[in-house]
């Protein structure tokens, strides 16, 4: 994007309403309405753009971000340092055990602790159902007590780096991915995006994944396919989303138990494993009671349930099926590439390799969403701001 | 504070003498003049005044600050991180071992190594009677001569974060907190503080906060009760700062075994668990020797002790014979909480949650001293500086 | 420096050709050309003495430094940060363990992954034979394919802060401070240097700093002496780059199997452990294999082939036979040091000890040396953006 891309852009960016972000939390997609989700992906491009064109964009002079992740992560990560470096915020990570975080008097005291100086705080916490995005709330709720409370300068903001029910930044960034990839959210209108299962020989991925897609992408007037084995439900409450979003904008939520139904004529598929909801509730009690031999013959369970639908393989002769033989495939990353990563895993080798650069790509707008997300957070007038950053043009490399 | 209060501020700090900590290292609050303490509090003040009215107080372009924690660490670790941002440095964590770093020649060599553009060093080292505090003036002593080698282009300056003898980033947090809740540092003369001992189920808490307690509030002209069983005794050495510091500042120094002694007519309370100093001693002795029979026979021992004293608790009852039923109630966190952090501890959970708000408000003046004791050592004319600072008027979020 | 030397260091520098670095990796010194090699040496003198000069030389306004160290670092970690903190780049840290960066495709994705807003990327990983550089090849490959994708918006570029071969960044510092304690380059024409292999009760030291050595100073005109026992020989390759050196450069490379005539009348000696290659590619073969038992056979046996030269230690008696006695001692640090940091080691105390500050200085250069690696690889124009930078005056402390 060039700068009279830019100024266009912010001058579209100043015709959505989305003063409802200042100094507000990024939980869930459907939490937000059209023009803020707008906004995002608004302010995300024109973020790119102007690291393109070598246009600072900070707008923070000191301050932290603090990344919590209860879960091993490098791309969410790496995400996260980027967004926050990119507009002046020091990363700094929060790498307590699960354990000392147990219970709510300790959360909200962990959470002022570690907030005195933080302006945006990243959590990703998916591993356990029921979990994840009540600890958010917690923290959040703890955060602005602390700072009406004076404890606090400033009302540090949340940003969800994936939690049990939704993966924003991801299902945002995927978007935003086939916004440019179609030439304009406009154009995926009436497309058929396939969000299927697929085989894993690893056990109990999160569900946030699948949930985000159909949560976020049932908004734009697709058509939604959610395809998976009999058991591998979702969330209910997350499919009736599905269910609103497609009434509203059009768009048609499909539910199958068959790939093959989901890729025929598909213009998107995104195959990817998740564990069924109901197994990763019953896991999530098994940890509450201790029961680690429950836990180990759930997971011997799940995995021979898993193995009974190794068919569940994005191959070449499915993509064939699909819009023209040449659907987008998709991917969170990293995949399970069958014969590379794994014996039999999520997708052919030939089919990801074809598509590596476009996966790549994919994934390079996280740390623009995230940092769209943090801008909205705290700048009051953001298209003001990007405008005034715009024309003073200092240099990221002078 | 507002603008004019900031300035007010200022022109007081200017009337303090703190040329002796400029390019000088803080270890024992009673190694510091009255001016100076009175200037760390003052700048502590500015800084915080400075962020809540979005002014930057960024004075390092560029430059590390380096933490070295020999032990586990969250809150002093995120308060040196926050004050580093504050003032822009970037902080670098040091987590070698503590076998690495054993002997006089290797702390010479890692001091050094550490330091090429450190502007200052944080170190937490409180674990070991007769280590903590060595180990600090020996890395002083190495990056002086590295920098006067030519080694080191400047002179990083230390932060004492927690030694076996103080802790002057709390008692100084402590400090500020309680001079904010009375209106005012004349307002404590007179007060009485019951710094007592408290039963926690765990054993070897360090001695540093009572120790840095009683030697620095005995400054304020305050009635300074220290209250502990018998074998709870801590260094007399430190005694003896108290008792001479109450003397010159008209206060007075109170010994007691007795917590309802110490309780009665308090207007400030701070019960915490700590080891008796001469356990301390004698594990450091074994810790030396390797045995390890040895620590677990007296770690028995002590917990055992420990058992003896469950009546030393900070409950309602005790509460209620403090001035007027309402004394403050301080602790530096994470506090044992009856029925909530463990069976029986230090607090009853009633007490806790009465003084919540405070206690993190009391927690959150920790950044700021730290970065005034930086900006102290760092900056040879704080108060021009500072007024610098305030007429420039650069916004910390843009 | 003063301003008046920083101005002619920068006018001398202006009459060096280095545009081949600009956008470009430093893997090997032998890779590089006369005048970029000179180019290193003076723009890390520059950014040195405008420190020392409280002259701000940040030409980043946010970006990120990740480094990769595939073996235990410190203090090339510090180096590394202290460098790009200078320059204006925050440092990111990739810890993944080796497991899941093991082929080729996974290489490519998480390059990608890690390098969305990375200037430079600093990596670390000499432990095995064949695999370091190749390793950083890959690296370098993949994110150069990225940006021409469209993936980056930018090209990161490498710095190899030790692999296999060469320890670029270690034998540039200790070149540096022969300059300087010499009193210029072309004053180390005719001396001679001993490289030599010494005594150490541990094993698998690599093979990069003797190997970074002679394929640096050969290029100085100096009689290069490579030193060790029958069995510790190191890549054929890097000799190659040796012997032709000198012939360009006037000087000359000898090897020797006795420290005793590598010693005699050396002007300068380095010595220090390392494994035989043969030995290496033998261990990266069995850890290939997953033969541990094989391993275990190989590392007794090692300890024992060294155990057998104990006498290679550089003591106050081989010293004696340098030039006049009084040859300077390098290592790379940190060094085994007989009865202090092992039993035999080395280089006996008393020699240590005499050379301390020289060694601490010595090492002092590194993160300078980094720092121009990284401003010649992104500063199109370097005379001019130092001129520049050296007028704008920005203080560091201001």
């Amino acid at each position: 994007m060039d700068k009279t891309g830019l100024k266009e852009s912010i001058k579209f960016l100043a015709s959505k309403k989305s003063k409802g972000m200042y100094l507000n939390d990024f939980f869930h997609t459907w939490q937000k309405k059209d023009d803020e989700i707008a906004a995002v992906f608004m302010v995300a491009e024109i973020l790119r753009g102007m690291r393109e064109n070598n246009i600072s964009s900070k707008i923070f002079d000191s301050g932290l971000g603090i990344s919590i992740f209860r879960d091993q992560s490098t791309r969410t990560r790496f995400s996260f340092a980027s967004a926050c470096n990119l507009l002046g915020l020091e990363v700094q990570d929060f790498d307590e055990g699960k354990s000392q975080i147990a219970h709510g008097e300790t959360v909200k005291e962990t959470a002022n602790m570690i907030s005195f100086m933080a302006d945006v705080i990243g959590i990703r916490d998916d591993m356990y159902i029921g979990k994840g995005h009540a600890y958010m709330q917690e923290f959040s709720q703890s955060v602005c007590q602390g700072y009406l409370d004076g404890v606090l300068e400033q009302r540090p903001t949340l940003v969800n780096l994936q939690c049990d029910i939704d993966h924003p930044t991801q299902s945002m960034a995927d978007a935003l991915h086939l916004i440019n990839h179609f030439g304009g959210a406009e154009n995926l209108r009436g497309k058929k995006i396939a969000m299927t299962w697929a085989y894993s020989p690893s056990y109990g991925k999160p569900l946030s994944v699948p949930q985000g897609i159909i949560g976020l992408f049932s908004r734009f007037g697709m058509e939604v396919v959610l395809a998976h084995p009999k058991g591998y439900e979702v969330m209910k409450e997350v499919e009736e989303v599905a269910k609103l979003n497609s009434e509203k904008s059009g768009g048609v939520f499909i539910k199958t138990n068959s790939i093959k139904e989901a890729f025929k004529n598909a213009d998107i598929v995104y195959p990817k494993s998740w564990a069924p909801f109901a197994a990763m509730e019953k896991r999530t009690n098994l940890y509450g009671k201790g029961d680690f031999d429950g836990i180990k013959a759930l997971e011997k369970e799940l995995l021979k349930q898993n193995a009974s639908h190794k068919d569940w393989e994005c191959t070449e002769k499915l993509m064939v099926t699909t819009k023209e033989g040449k659907a987008l495939y998709m991917h969170c990353l990293p995949a399970d590439i069958s014969s590379v990563s794994c014996k039999e895993g999520e997708v052919s080798a030939s089919v990801f390799d074809k598509y590596r650069t476009s996966l790549y790509k994919e994934a390079s707008y996280k740390p623009y969403i995230i940092a769209a997300m943090i801008f909205l957070s705290k700048i009051k007038n953001p298209a003001d701001k990007l405008m005034e950053l715009l024309n003073k043009n200092s240099a990221r490399i002078s």
